[in-house]
């Protein structure tokens, strides 16, 4: 008997891991679109699944936005149900957002993966994502400089609207996932999108990350997704206080809400600046830039009569003791 | 009369923020390597110290590493002198250490620079680093993956045992510096380890940074630099919170130290991740990495029993309800 390839070998560990806990019965949806990673780990899934006594299906999202795309999800569906999974194609219709067209198609695509787990009465849904996926995300993210946020890339453990999205290939590299298709004679589609400079995540993979690797070491996209891990700890950390803490701060104000003026001032500068940041978005819908944020932490930490600051959607003034955010003319 | 460079009036800016705080009579002393960013430097506060009330000096350090050297110093020290810096050389012996010839030349020059600042009775130290420097730091940091230790880069004012470090320029650019120098007549000494391949910092400046922002877009170097102050932000709240509870949670042991498993266990990861790398460096002066943390956060998190773990200079193992790391043999 031919030992088993490597690459499958260490799929099929990252997937039996991942699905350790659920239920027996319970069923698991693949995030499916053809390419090298999804169709290695719908195999591994196939493969895993009926081990464990889970049920399998795989999702693919037809966004009906490449010439084809229908063919393209049929022949992704065809591969799955070959593997042993219920192949399911599900069309999604894209509404254009204020993010473009990349992020208006991935909100498409979870909603439709979503509703599909949803109907299927799914313990979860797998998706795909590799170490060099998180990696060019850290270094999107760096591009944006907004801090440990924008660089703590994807969770491997996260929620959509109720249903665990996991994402068991964080720890392994794209070229294992291109040798377990190899090794198992699938063969992936190839995205025109996954080389086309027009996308900045493909100038990241074909440009920036082989030049990172060449001046600074072969281990570059490791310590990348290394540091989104730790990122992303220390802002569960600093979310969790602020989940302690907050409704102990905060008070209804006129249109708005108010934040106690010597809470902020008694918290260290990041979790003051992420208490500013929290309570706008959470009672605003808008995020503040690091520059607004530190304007208005100048009213608690370098207060001198300063006049109201006008912000997105709101304004904040300092009344007394608190510091007040009410709804801008404009954004009501 | 000709209105003032731009250049020439940024950097004057910067320093004259930098210093308000000292009182009258105070010396801040001028590291100065000759090379454009710290002869501007140089040039800034010999103009401001004089309106603050201020005396001014300069340090340029001899490594000896360099054929000429004493003629660079000699030469950079005479510029400071023509711009009226009480201008100072000192040779400084470098000790070969563990970290590379650079790490030594660097602590031998920051050696020098302290008890030059001490014999002079200097209220501080500025340095001449750039947000160019700042943005290679973080990115030198990335390639490491330790998180936000290492991409947080270098702080606006520290503390070098005693005397307060200032960096006025971490918000300039490095042309900012070069066209100073330009417009004020001043000939920079061209460092020709500034354009050596064999230092890493070379090749993130010539290649890796150009990628980035040519890839990315032109605001990279600032991002890094924004990215850097808030990660900094992040770890010393993390400090903040660590110097509040240690005391609390820790207790000597033979040949070492114990941690409460209780107080581990109620921390979110972030912190119990810094919890244990700190203690061990407090206790054994060894730096702990991130699969060696993880491995002991699972004595706390996910304890069946396993036996000791030997790291760096100590080994760790749960007794009861504590953590108890001792010194190994080796390490005696």
């Amino acid at each position: 008997m031919p030992s088993l390839n490597p690459a499958v070998a260490e799929l099929r560990r990252a997937v039996r891991a991942a699905v350790a806990d659920f239920p027996a019965g319970s069923t698991v949806v693949v995030a499916l679109s053809g390419g090298a990673d999804s169709l290695a780990l719908a195999a591994a899934v196939a493969f895993e699944a009926p081990k464990a006594g889970l049920c399998a299906a795989s999702v693919t999202v037809d966004h009906g936005l490449q010439p084809a795309s229908d063919t393209v999800a049929a022949d992704a569906a065809r591969a799955a149900a070959g593997l042993g999974l219920d192949a399911l194609i599900v069309r999604a219709e894209v509404r254009p957002g204020a993010d473009g067209p990349e992020a208006a198609a991935r909100e498409a695509r979870y909603r439709v993966l979503r509703d599909a787990a949803q109907d299927a009465g799914a313990a979860a849904i797998l998706t795909a994502h590799t170490l060099d996926d998180q990696a060019e995300t850290v270094l999107l993210g760096l591009a944006r400089g907004s801090g440990a946020t924008s660089l703590q890339g994807m969770a491997p453990v996260s929620d959509l609207d109720g249903v665990p999205l996991l994402r068991p290939f964080l720890a392994v590299r794209r070229t294992t996932t291109e040798a377990a298709c190899d090794a198992q004679g699938l063969t992936p589609w190839r995205d025109p999108h996954n080389v086309d400079p027009a996308y900045a995540r493909v100038r990241v993979r074909s440009s920036v990350l082989p030049v990172l690797e060449a001046e600074l070491g072969p281990g570059i996209a490791e310590a990348l997704a290394r540091t989104a891990e730790q990122l992303r700890e220390d802002a569960d950390a600093f979310a969790e206080m602020i989940d302690e803490t907050i409704e102990d701060i905060v008070e209804p104000a006129e249109a708005g809400i108010a934040v106690s003026v010597a809470a902020l001032a008694a918290n260290p500068p990041a979790l003051r600046h992420r208490l500013i940041r929290h309570v706008v978005a959470s009672e605003f819908h808008v995020s503040l830039t690091r520059t607004q944020t530190l304007e208005v932490a100048r009213l608690v930490t370098d207060w001198s009569g300063q006049g109201p600051i006008d912000l997105p959607a709101c304004r904040a003034r300092r009344v007394g003791r608190m510091i007040e955010f009410t709804a801008s003319e404009s954004g009501l």
